[in-house]
């Protein structure tokens, strides 16, 4: 067989930056491949997932503060749509309706989107930057399981705190203006994150043998937190 | 000067399909070149106009009463989204604030669309399809005057009715399970045709002579009427 890329590859021999994934956590990247479970129930929770997040910023949208800030989450709204319309044209790929792949995952999700919605705009936004962050970087640990060209466009769609900036931005003003919001947030962002690993666990249902799944996983969460104090320290909260 | 375009011109002469907008309203199209305001003010209404739309339809996306109507109307969402973040790059690229340029235009927008949202599910959604309708309709007309590479890309960006057939098919199934709606939509459609119309004007203000704008806009209101009518019964309602 002819390889396209038999060339270009030869002439790679000068040093590369490791991909972004493993910069980020470090060391080598922990997967969760063999714990991934069936490809339409991960896809649709996956899908639905991304859609809730979509719905939070685009709350969040309405009630931003002033104009500038409304229009700044458009922008985040937008790049949260396109993970949930990328997740469901792997759906439309396999044939199968998005609404009823979904539908299995939407009142666990909506529970949870509720109890991480928060009491003012700023708990929302955090909530979302965390939860969000967390769960799209569990996710993309997931995808080593699934068919390959499959899984490798989901790790690009995927990657988490895409367009996050403007959140942080929003988040920053308004611990600028409020010295009581940072202490605030920091419980906040403290709790958030027992809620969100629960969810993540709940993703591994039905994956396998639940006791031989725990101990394999825990390596995985230690690295997730890792990543969730690293938001919260740039947000100057101790996590 | 070496023109890139004369040998292809050349050879067409096969009969040509006339461009959508003028099939679209049968005959020559009016255009109201001659009135567009001045370009910053204009990209304004407009940017915060597809905002509104956009937050309307978010709204309708999250009451949605099931989850195959929920997913469709992102994509309508999506839609409207890309034309608000089209007009805002236009704005950047003019190095101009996109908030401070929608500022002016958000008290009368927000007030034009809590008067269209309608009382229930489909109220909002017949709402957002016809006003959205008409006023980029409206808009797409008034960009004549404008630069012209802009002026081109406007007119594909706010093409109406883009992704509209998802509204359609989610209003049709409500009409389909209650034998009422269609009666209490179709006054409802009536009513926001003169609410929109009012919009349209006000964005003619400042653009000079009233008295004599009136004349012209007359025809330019006619055609936007039987779009709005063609709307209507494509629905099976009598405007």
């Amino acid at each position: 067989m002819f390889n396209w890329f038999g060339k270009r590859r030869a002439q790679v021999d000068a040093p590369t930056l490791k991909p972004r994934s493993e910069q980020t956590f470090g060391g080598e990247k922990i997967d969760l491949s063999e714990l991934t479970p069936d490809v339409v129930p991960f896809l649709g929770q996956v899908a639905y997932f991304e859609l809730a997040v979509f719905e939070s910023l685009t709350r969040a949208v309405s009630e931003a503060p002033n104009l500038a800030a409304k229009e700044g989450l458009t922008s985040s709204a937008g790049e949260v749509l396109l993970k949930h319309q990328g997740v469901v044209a792997e759906l439309r790929k396999l044939k199968v309706d998005p609404a009823e792949a979904m539908e299995p995952f939407a009142p666990a999700i909506d529970r949870f989107e509720k109890l991480t919605g928060g009491r003012d705009w700023y708990e929302m936004l955090l909530g979302v930057y965390l939860t969000a962050g967390f769960l799209d970087d569990f996710f993309t640990r997931m995808v080593g399981g699934l068919p390959k060209a499959m899984a490798k466009r989901l790790e690009v769609l995927l990657e988490p705190d895409r367009a996050a900036d403007v959140i942080v931005a929003a988040l920053e003003t308004g611990m600028a203006a409020d010295p009581t919001l940072a202490s605030r947030l920091a419980l906040w962002g403290r709790r958030l994150v027992g809620d969100t690993q629960l969810v993540a666990r709940s993703a591994l249902l039905g994956s396998g043998n639940q006791a031989d799944d725990e101990e394999r996983i825990e390596p995985v969460f230690t690295d997730l937190i890792a990543a969730h104090t690293r938001r919260m320290d740039g947000l100057g909260l101790t996590a």
